[in-house]
């Protein structure tokens, strides 16, 4: 019998563990909060105690798993043999997660970032399965995003593959360009997450004044991206032009990946894209714009559909490979 | 004994041809002309009569060599097993390289664009020897590219991987927004490749027209990106304008880069790159600036140094490859 697999996904406030069979059948998961405190050292030892005792409790022991696969928040620094070097969470510091969490649990570990794991899970078994080129975007607080090509995460040399949210897209003389979490100005993030599209919406509010709206409504209550693309659906003039302004600059870079990576398929994902086929109708009409058509042409761009399963998922596929990587 | 391998650069005007040893050591290379008319309906058996005689010439047959590796101008579409089915050449029209020229041959063929595999023999024996992850830049009458990762050539879902030349990138206020050749407008190759700079230095010439220039004595002669290198060199306002125009535009495209397929290194090859280290002192004082820092850090950018050779050499290191990806 094949051995199973564990998948985790590591966030700032939840760690989702789970196992998985070899053809990736969630048999069963769970959540562990994470202890941030004392710059996330007690992590790992949260994670190695949570997996041991699951697995004493459906009789399992670690010969049964053929390996784990890590999703992380922020970049992972790969070297040949593809371990993390430098991880950040929470002040987490340089960790090789590999290393600590393998020696911890007695089984291999391979860790890559959280939006790259999300894309591999989407190819295995969600919107893009049997597409071996593809690029996810998961809009959410941020813009994350990961790229597959030839089956395979690109991570780049120093961790930063797949950081489609940090494309300096937005030129200064446009309506909103600020400064990105990053420290640069005009990320795509600044303007099509579910806090950019607030940005743009509380920019059009203010400088439109006497333009009605339904948003101003929310004044009181925080706006949010929900209510700007519920607002959009209603035919709210601004909220509108906000949902358009963000999904603009999506499909700007959704057209710069096509004549650089040239995947087959755009999968949307996160919070913001609970909007489904409005957000996507919105995307098509700038996606494919202006750019070198053959690239372009039978793309399809589609919305995620493991939702929050995608990370582990996505990491237990990525622990599949392990023993490929380590041939290398 | 290992075998041999043979690369072919299909150009538009001359076919170059090479035999190489298995580490890559050019043991014989020759030209022979792209005969284009009649759709180049002869271009396959021209290379297959040319090797037939070299062989003979050398007292070598075909169960001395490996494989065949081809690059050709223009997109090539794979499909799974790596295999072109739509080439352009002067109206080549669809034909499927690798079957028809390995038929003629008798020996296996795999085909990829030129620029790839350019990248691919830099990445080998070139200036980016060593580094799995990278990307070359070919400045030449149009801007090509090659994208490396992992070792191995992005070539897309339709073979429009690594035209990075046409990345949308100039803004529609900018001083140069002309349509591109591939029909979009505002790719980088409209204002950085050996026409482009031509194109913006005679946009200054003309729209600075009081402003003294050396260049304006290339009136009667035609301007060339070579002139406008030379006379930036010499301080000349104009021209320095110009280069540092297009210089801005390759640094921005390299910035996105860097945030999406995060190379360690970016090879500046084709006619524009012989300007040198004066060229790549411009890049560089426009890369890593107003881009999440930890994507560009310790990212070399350096000129090509394989030169005309880069073609033939890539395409052999291609065809080292063809088991391995057989086998997928």
């Amino acid at each position: 019998m094949k051995k199973k697999i564990i998948g985790i996904d590591i966030g700032g406030t939840t760690i989702k563990i789970a196992f998985l069979s070899w053809d990736g059948t969630i048999l069963v998961k769970w959540e562990i909060p994470t202890r941030k405190e004392e710059k996330g050292r007690y992590i790992l030892e949260d994670i190695a105690k949570a997996i041991e005792e699951k697995m004493e409790h459906v009789a399992l022991t670690k010969d049964d798993f053929h390996a784990v696969g890590v999703g992380v928040p922020g970049p992972v620094q790969l070297q040949v043999g593809y371990l993390p070097i430098a991880v950040n969470l929470g002040g987490f510091g340089d960790v090789n997660i590999n290393d600590a969490l393998g020696d911890l649990l007695g089984i291999p570990v391979i860790t890559d970032n959280d939006a790259n794991v999300a894309a591999l899970g989407e190819m295995w078994l969600g919107s893009g399965e049997g597409e071996p080129n593809l690029v996810m975007f998961t809009l959410g607080t941020g813009v994350g995003g990961g790229i597959i090509v030839n089956s395979q995460i690109v991570s780049g040399f120093s961790g930063s593959g797949g950081e489609i949210g940090h494309i300096p897209i937005v030129e200064p003389d446009d309506d909103v360009y600020v400064k990105c979490n990053c420290g640069a100005y005009g990320c795509i993030e600044t303007v099509s997450s579910a806090n950019g599209v607030v940005r743009v919406a509380e920019y059009y509010l203010a400088h439109e004044s006497t333009q009605k709206s339904i948003l101003r409504e929310e004044t009181g209550k925080s706006l949010t991206s929900e209510s700007i693309y519920r607002a959009a659906q209603l035919g709210d003039t601004i909220a509108l032009k906000t949902v358009h302004y963000a999904a603009k600059y999506l499909a700007k870079a959704m057209n710069i990946l096509s004549v650089t990576v040239n995947p087959s398929c755009f999968i949307i994902g996160g919070g913001v894209s609970k909007s489904g086929d409005f957000l996507l109708h919105l995307i098509q009409e700038y996606y494919g714009k202006n750019i070198f058509s053959s690239a372009v042409e039978n793309v399809d761009v589609v919305i995620a559909s493991l939702g929050n399963d995608a990370g582990v998922i996505g990491a237990a596929y990525h622990a599949r490979s392990i023993h490929t990587y380590g041939k290398k």
